[in-house]
């Protein structure tokens, strides 16, 4: 049985936070070393470039009027650089403070030169859950995107970008951000996948092997369920709302693709709500078969004993020695208690073959 | 006990998709080797036509304007025929994509020249069940059908269709719409019918039976129930947008039949919800089951030893060695040991007959 | 223990329905064979007749202007007798389909002319729950009902109508189906009242003789109250919607009546939920007495053992055959080793005490 | 173990009513000889009279156009009367139904002369839980309070009414309704606040004393729980649609005072479902507590017989007769098995001690 | 295990206050012997000055109109200074009511002139969780704050208003109402992370040491997670609606502050229901824990018991004293039997060990 226990993300915001003032811009997680890394996609339907950088003020003049450009910032620990970065494109100090921290719950909020969205991206590192804090920010000609560390879900995407396959170099910005939340969805089916494997491989084991099986291992999937839902739950009513936002640099033929994405987070989150129920229903079996487990172990004292201990009290009689006690005497004594013993004994293993116990 | 088991239909979409665009249209099944097959109805009041192909390009010039044309397709496998499908009658490509993706949920599309709707078909194949994905989109006079395998329910239909008998035939595209809606949900009622039979089993079993019953069953019972749940719950929310679509070829007349298809799944939910409160009983009446069982092996266990024990006891009295045990030499000695136990063991059948446990 | 089992209500709609077209007018239940009978009740202020027919056709020209006529059908069976009527009063055949349907679910549905209304009658039949499908239609000047079989609740409803006291002779047709309907729901009072009996019997018997009860007795009730909630739980929207119903032949007055049914459903429900966490409760004191029980004999094993355990273990020891065993022959040997045991005795007693185990 | 059971009120308006025509105003509770009482409190800023009748008539022409008349009616079975004073005062007959009916959940009817509320009061009497039934009618410059028996929550309000103190002298009878209110509800406080004292006494009794807990007495505690809930909670919607009244007889000031009601009922109501939650809790350590007993049953049990049964074994070796046993000859043979013995006893203590059993 | 117990923090207003007229002020808590304490920040963009006094009419002409004035009284015992304080205020008699009722509810009132916010402050005090009332009214250029004790948790907003930092000094008293809400939220992520560390505590130990582990224990983490929830749910509502609040002392760019403590309010309120999903998952974890303490017990007593009886009854068969029992005579007898002993001995711990429990 491993002891290596799935920690709660505890809420440390709190301890950092207390006593600063609101839209103070402080990094509240806990990846306190990830050095700024800037990369920095400019793209039209006819042309396409990627730099990387690790200066902020750098990647200012990249775009133009005519292409999108999508910058993703990695590292969101370099609060100074953010700043920075969020003076240039006048963002909002509570944004700000929302993009450096990773507790932040997935979230939107309309502005009127951008929007702001707030998700998580999930993936398993070295088998562990990793929830990792996004915030994209979505304007006019422009995507940015802030991640804590260099690993990301957005790999099939630049291809495309590269590929210029598909519509993605003909549209705009919006379509852009459909392209990173789906990218960010699409992944979300593999971590569900993997709890589906992870609940069917705890039942087979169940089933296969019960003594393995502990109690904390079922609470813990329970646990890493619980912890996805927390994390993807939010993300319905932002896609909702998504839907609904009034900008002039979101196009009508977008808002296609936004139900879509809808469409598959409803999908998700009803695939989690199932998985629930069947970790629930794996608890159920569980304490049955502990139950039935003791049941066996009950079964096997109670047949040893039955049939024993009225033997052994015969045996107990025949030991006394009382002067006057006849059937010592008897020539064939000793082979009729025998065979008394062998009925007694033949009886009780009747008895148990007809309750089943046998 | 069975050892198969009803596995999870995993949403192995996700490995599949991982990277690609969205609205590529790849199929997300496991059904790879399903030929495609084409079924072409047309008819109106006078005339009826039933035609197969094999090829897509054939069933375009089929309809007239005074007609209705049912194209059902088998095989979303084949998904480059599909493509041409969607190109003729100018279907959008999310739609395309959705139409290939055996594990897209319930939904309802509305479009200007068409309305689009996936459900899900519930049959019993070789005593599992089958939860099959079925795309309709509905135009001004015609009707598309999309589905994984030759396998359907809509024999019925067809012989209506071709008998010409009650309204089916004057009607419109719409009227066939609320047609093969109406053959999926009529067969949801065989399903749970079913449900409610292997439940009232599972419940003779265990009042009859207990030792066979084992807690996996009834969980397997109770995942299938999850599972047509979540095949039928969306449907619900999908019947109540159809009543409200607006659109110039559903005619007033067919809303009363889509507001009793409406009827009828809510029927169908709130008897699923029932059957699966009537699970959760069933889980309890197991546990106490186990319990009543091990019950009763401790009684036997208790009232073998208990009556034998302190006689054991008795005959171990007199079967020590001491110089000085009077009792030993009175001539009846042995005698009166056997009455006492005798008496014993009457007071003790006694006691346990007073607590019922004889 | 009773082997008499309620069985489920099967929806074996499904059997015979499948294949058939919509709007087709088939008997869906189990009364195949009642006989038909229509009573006509036609009165105003002033007049009453009461006649019996068995021929649909002779029941069409009995109703004036200036009277309410209410016509009763039993024997649903009876399907083209029905559909004749229908035709008569100018129904749709979806509502034909309904009112000849046993497992159409309370409803509602407006229509010009007539407003048309499901519900379940329930009462107890040779102590066994039956759940009656009612249809009412109510147009301008008369009232149709069908219902299954010859038993109903109307007996009240009929002698008042006879009496002429109180304002039912002078009030139009919507009043006419407010007291239908309240015949009904009284009923219903009846049943929760019966319930609420079960309830307390059964916890009676679980305090009294916890032998004697099983979970499966307990399921059955809580079965009892899953059907009887099934069955009213819907009849909260129609009454609901029936308040707000916006036609000419429902008169203003009329309304507060119809709010009072609403009030009183609303009371059956909540009693009826109170009743289910009841019945929860009885779950869980029937397995918590199974573990006292399991408790008890637990305890009366350990006592008998582990007084008499040690107690044989001494009695073995004198028992052994060394040569050299100095206690053998003390003359009080044998009296100091009673001595010994009897002291034992009395601290294990003295033990138990104080864990009150005795 | 008291044996004396809350039972069920149970709903027996069913038995007195079928049959009966609506609006026939029949007593359908269980007190059925309290004698008339009319107390009649007329007062205005300057004045206050305070009388007691026994005849409704002599109610009537006690207020004048400058005052308030509050007329509380004590027993609700003297139906006639009560139908009397309800044609004084122009009361529709559904209305007086609900009066004499004790069962009634509270409500709020609105008409254009008056206000109808129907509410619970709740208090201990001989420490059994009594809900008495209230109705309250609030016109112009008057209110009727109809209750079942002597027992009222109103002496305080009384008090104030005759010392004249703070602004109820000086305002109008939509005032004195929201006192009245205040006062049920703020008996309710005592109420709950009587079910946390039992709560936290059968939790301490739990802790202290787990054998003299019993199953029934926590089931008692929730069917307590469920009573006042069912009693109070209709009361929220209540107060909710009491603000919103729009009648020329409620002042706008007074709203302020109905917001705070509906603000107590609120916190009243969450509290209740804080209880309920608890009392789930403890039926969980009741639960816990039974099992825990049984293990501590078991380990007693599984220590005496493991030390004896292997040591009246080897006691057993060497009680028996072979010929040929040297041992049995050896000088300290019996010294040497009592030393085996001995080792085998401490060896098994300290076993137990490791396992933390003893 | 610690005896000292979570005492429910009763609601004793009722108490105090039957009897009393609505908008009567007294205190309702149990803190009466608070001494009063006003402490008074005056500050603009320019200046700022901190006073400190114990009479209410000392503070009234503190403010200037370019200014705003925060009084922080502390002892909400002092009625009669409360209630000179809301003469001078011009406050409602009901709010001054709620001021001093520490039982009162998170709400919010609007005023023409005021906004009145109650809210919870939560904090640890020797290790126990106290949950302090605390009342907010906001008006034009002034903040009022009614707290029990001296305790509070706005030491860091004191300090950034003296330093003067950030946007604080030079915003009006809508953004001070967001601070003072800001730093009580801020501190419900402390205690929430407490709760999250108890658990994990709990959960480590149920893991390492069941057996010091008590299902009382869990209980009172679950009732201190209830409390908890209780005093921050209602908030929600309360931010939702000052989010909505249309005063012209409230600025629009105050609302995108508000909309922040919304979301993290809703964020404490997830994790709160998150953490009361793990502990009901103890409360399983704990209840399996028992169970397989008691399988342990049964298998250590099943195994020492089967493998012994049966030898046992094998000596005790050999210690009877008949005169013809041939094997006794036999050289080799008593070795054969040893033999045979060590055989059965060796099956029986084969057996064991197949079966697992060894």
């Amino acid at each position: 049985m491993a002891k290596k226990r799935i920690r709660l993300k505890r809420p440390s915001k709190a301890k950092k936070k207390i006593g600063l003032a609101p839209g103070t811009v402080t990094y509240m997680g806990d990846k306190e070393d990830v050095s700024l890394h800037l990369e920095v996609i400019d793209y039209n339907k006819d042309r396409y470039s990627l730099e990387n950088y690790s200066d902020v003020t750098q990647t200012y003049d990249i775009g133009t009027e005519d292409s999108v450009t999508w910058t993703n910032l990695t590292g969101i620990n370099n609060v100074e650089d953010i700043k920075k970065l969020g003076l240039h494109y006048n963002i909002h100090p509570l944004i700000l403070e929302d993009i450096v921290d990773p507790h932040q719950r997935p979230k939107i909020d309309e502005f009127e030169e951008y929007v702001f969205v707030v998700a998580k991206m999930l993936y398993y590192k070295n088998e562990e859950l990793v929830v990792e804090h996004i915030s994209i920010i979505m304007g006019e000609n422009y995507v940015l995107t802030f991640q804590e560390s260099e690993h990301d879900v957005f790999d099939g995407l630049r291809k495309r970008l590269e590929a210029g396959k598909g519509r993605i170099r003909t549209e705009k910005s919006d379509y852009l951000l459909f392209c990173i939340l789906d990218s960010i969805i699409d992944n979300y089916f593999l971590i569900i996948e993997s709890l589906s494997e992870k609940i069917e491989d705890m039942e087979d084991q169940l089933f296969r092997d019960p003594e393995e099986t502990s109690s904390q291992q079922i609470q813990d999937l329970k646990r890493e369920a619980l912890r996805i839902r927390k994390s993807i739950f939010p993300l319905r009513e932002v896609l909702n709302r998504l839907e609904k936002v009034d900008a002039n640099f979101i196009y009508p033929q977008t808002n296609n693709y936004f139900k879509d994405l809808y469409d598959n987070i409803v999908q998700v989150i009803e695939t989690i709500e199932l998985y629930r129920e069947m970790i629930w229903g794996l608890i159920d079996m569980y304490m049955s078969t502990i139950s039935n487990k003791m049941n066996n172990v009950m079964k096997v004292l109670t047949i040893i004993a039955t049939i024993f201990i009225p033997l052994t009290f015969i045996a107990g009689i025949y030991g006394m020695n009382f002067d006057n006690m006849p059937e010592l005497h008897y020539k064939y004594g000793y082979h009729v208690v025998w065979g008394v013993m062998l009925l007694i004994f033949i009886l009780m293993i009747y008895y148990f073959k007809r309750k089943k116990w046998l």
